[in-house]
């Protein structure tokens, strides 16, 4: 195969030399950095396939000692959301000449479960966007110098570097647009127990409704997923104080709450009020309609590239842990201030 | 920092050593590979965490010459039936020992605009699982002898191994399904025209119509959105002679011809049945009860990976495109045969 005997051979200053253009320009064809014309990249493709030039981005990273790939250690991939996270940082880093090494633990795996091929790997940082866990891993990184970010979650206790939706604030707003509208009995439908988002969005809900005199909200904990929000509401719902406005701390199980409460004859927002938060794509869609805040997932990425490449540049810097403020996004699921 | 000072200056025989195990342990350790007790993999952790010992996969690739990395490249990573795919594809990849590299196109960008970092990066094999577009990646790798599976379609022109759903079939038994229900006045809502996926849906639903002696059937082209399935929709039910049956070439614009019916106030299925296709994980909630043809995803990407891995261990092998078969999940939004 051509792929083995020709491989190493030809240098980039001869494929330079054919194309009659500069090394550096031939790097930055195969280095994928923005800047050259169509046309000069087109020659220097065809030259390198002529004399059949094997670009090696990993010899290179073994004399620069940069990989540049980024780690992307990530869980729950199948959330709607993480599709517009991951093609966010992708893009980004991309623009920037980074690629992105994905390492995703499996349905039931701890994502420390990566740990050893993470190390292995040598990338130059590492961005953990999964919900939970990883605690190992951020540990293990610290030790070895090795730059991360974590994305949506932080940790004040580790002292690493991190990128937060401000979710105390949004559960106040929340609080807030439910009180204004006129409700007063109220529900948390709520995530993960164990994620600073869920717990963050809870408590800024109940402390924000106390301040305002209502100390009752019935809580159901562990629902992140469609069945689970219509299970609760179901449950809520047919009880015999059913509440009038539900927060959802993911707009996936707000979807089901939404339907439960169609297939229960509840009319939504006259009898009962819903909002989420995340604000994911189907959110809009007109089955749902649903009010949620938005995290601001374009801020928060570039947020969180920043951080992380500064922390490639500049080692030992300290860290930062960034909250940027979420927009209460109002649609048909949710009743107005009256 | 450590990580800079104390680089490749131990080997993994003094940690083996040091940790009573043999030097293929501490590679097995390192590169993720399974068989190995909980307590031999901390044990081998720690050692080399005190010894400061840097694995090195990269370096590792330059002897072997595999860097055990598969390039997974994709666009329109925002439809939800991506992150199944990507998910299974990582954890499967990931459980025979090799790692994804995700290379992804922004959403405007034609996949073949990475080329020139798919071939820098040395991955051992490509997967392309984008919709459209990247012939001419597949082209230079074939060059380069790099092997390569289309994933989720396929090139007959091309000389390239791909695995598809049987999608030609799968719209045929569409077509069956409303016929024997007793539709007689059908519409086709199809995705882009460039892809294999579309055009044998659309075929084998045509067709098939056409031998049971029905020609007329209404084509709204070029439609893969929510917005673009709701749009077509209303345009189809507000004509004259509105269809009783469409069937959407996926499932994310059949929902929002469900909500357009809705919004309409057409009674599902009583007086418009809709069929879908791929099975996304929304198509079971309650608020759409979508009846679709399942595509057999983990069969797919069992496959794919099964292709891929046999064309890097044997080179020049030739190549295949396999065609695995849909299942229809009949659910509430397509009326039964009568």
């Amino acid at each position: 195969m051509p792929r083995t005997s020709s491989r190493s051979r030809v240098t980039s200053h001869e494929v330079a030399l054919k194309a009659g253009v500069s090394q550096s320009t031939v790097s930055r064809v195969f280095s994928g950095r923005a800047g050259l014309s169509q046309a000069t990249r087109e020659r220097v493709l065809a030259v390198a396939r002529d004399l059949g030039y094997k670009p090696n981005a990993i010899a290179r990273s073994l004399s620069t000692r940069r990989t540049r790939i980024v780690g992307l250690v990530s869980s729950h991939m199948t959330n709607p959301y993480f599709p517009t996270v991951l093609q966010a940082f992708t893009q980004r880093l991309h623009e920037l000449g980074w690629k992105v090494l994905l390492l995703s633990a499996g349905k039931s795996e701890d994502v420390d479960e990566l740990l050893p091929e993470v190390l292995a790997y040598q990338v130059d940082g590492l961005v953990i966007a999964s919900g939970s866990h990883g605690r190992r891993m951020t540990q293990e990184a610290q030790r070895q110098g090795l730059p991360v970010v974590l994305f949506g979650r932080y940790a004040l206790d580790s002292g690493v570097s991190a990128v937060s939706c401000a979710n105390y604030e949004g559960g106040r707003e929340v609080a807030d647009a439910f009180l204004d509208a006129g409700h007063r009995r109220l529900a948390y439908v709520g995530g993960l127990e164990d994620t600073s988002t869920n717990l963050d969005r809870r408590r800024g809900f109940i402390e924000r409704l106390a301040e305002r005199g209502v100390s009752d909200c019935r809580v159901e904990r562990g629902i992140f997923t469609y069945q689970g929000g219509y299970e609760a509401a179901r449950r809520l719902l047919e009880s015999p104080q059913p509440p009038d406005a539900i927060f959802c701390a993911n707009d996936i199980p707000a979807f089901g709450v939404l339907d439960a409460a169609r297939d229960l004859g509840v009319k939504v927002p006259e009898e009962l009020s819903v909002i989420g938060f995340d604000d994911i794509p189907m959110a809009q869609w007109s089955g749902y309609s649903l009010t949620t805040v938005r995290q601001p997932v374009e801020a928060m990425i570039e947020a969180s590239v920043g951080l992380l490449l500064e922390h490639i540049e500049t080692p030992g810097a300290g860290s930062v842990v960034r909250f940027l403020p979420g927009t209460l996004v109002w649609r048909r699921s949710a009743r107005l201030r009256r």
